[in-house]
């Protein structure tokens, strides 16, 4: 049975971005369906909703199983595909994994409304509130910190490519079109994860997608 | 080597109750480190950095491994204390499970703004956002479908008590406290949840806190 995924538009679909990284980067076959976002179209929304009731992209079919949120399918696919290495294989490395991946989940509310994802903006910086650098800041700890202590094995952030790399790897695009000002071993693993031919793929059907979506475009 | 919970207040920490009520629910052993919340002590606010860098409750600690985030805390005790069963021994339950949570994790923002945890305030409606009424609306349709798909085993939104419980438990207080009017299956799961010993122990020694944070108790 073919794994499906379901994902909005991929110039500004974050949440979408991160499952689809981690299958595409661990080569785990899968079919994608494409539904556009925030459109005025109610049949756009009516797919959405067909496949999920929450009617929210992503969502992940496995045959009879569905499993929508970006972390539910990443720890769905960790279980179903163990020899993908979704997760770092010690327990401590597993445990810093998953917590800096909730971090992302629920948090950087600032830098997600003021940085949306939006690949094909012009490449640009804006001028960003205190909170907005206070996630910055945040973010780039979190990333030396886990490739000081886990990152020996390869230049993600637990080494070999991992969940935690994909949760935030719109964060890097964020960081890349909004020009915004970090250290350099933040722009070295901006430039690992940029590198990625999973990574180059996405960005690249992205910028090929003409939907455009006034609110974002105006940031 | 004992397991260390770091939470804040009770009558107010909604995301500390998680973990707890995970932890007492499964009869784990565990010691609690409460930390007031929102004071304007720098003592407190470095107090928490001590054990963790991202500066948030809750924070699990087990010996060297330090694991921050609710989410990450579940999934940390579900793989260390398989035998809790703290997600549904099913792959299928398993998926809906983390699914829900995850929803939980990174959503119901109005609900949360506008309902705030708050133990010990006197129960009364509120007038309700458009949004926030539409989070009441998907909570219920989440318990009802948990509980019609895998609640066949006992009265919890996956038979026995779960990881997903935990997560929405203080969604069970809001809803109490405020008064929200809902279904007669979303009060009896409410009344499962607050019949928990674990869940009444929680709010007893909330309502014994004579800490207030100004801003929650003008709602």
């Amino acid at each position: 049975m073919t794994l499906k995924l379901v994902i909005g538009n991929k110039n500004y679909s974050s949440w979408s971005m991160r499952p689809w990284l981690a299958l595409r980067g661990c080569d785990i076959a899968f079919e994608e369906i494409v539904i556009p976002l925030y459109t005025d179209d109610p049949a756009d929304k009516a797919r959405i909703l067909s496949h999920s009731p929450a009617g929210k992209v992503p969502i992940l079919i496995d045959g009879a199983v569905t499993v929508w949120d970006s972390l539910a399918i990443i720890e769905y696919l960790a279980e179903r595909c163990p020899e993908a290495g979704l997760w770092p294989a010690d327990a401590a490395g597993r445990a810093h994994a998953r917590s800096v991946s909730a971090e992302m989940h629920s948090g950087f509310q600032a830098l997600r409304n003021e940085c949306p994802m939006n690949l094909h903006r012009e490449i640009r910086p804006v001028e960003l509130s205190a909170d907005a650098r206070a996630n910055i800041a945040r973010i780039e700890d979190i990333w030396r910190d886990c490739r000081a202590r886990y990152g020996a094995g390869g230049p993600f952030l637990f080494g070999r490519f991992s969940g935690a790399d994909a949760m935030y790897a719109p964060v890097v695009t964020r960081f890349h079109t909004f020009a915004v000002p970090v250290a350099a071993d933040t722009r070295a693993y901006m430039a690992t994860m940029m590198a990625m031919p999973a990574f180059a793929a996405w960005v690249k059907d992205g910028l090929a997608e003409t939907w455009t979506i006034d609110r974002v475009e105006n940031v």
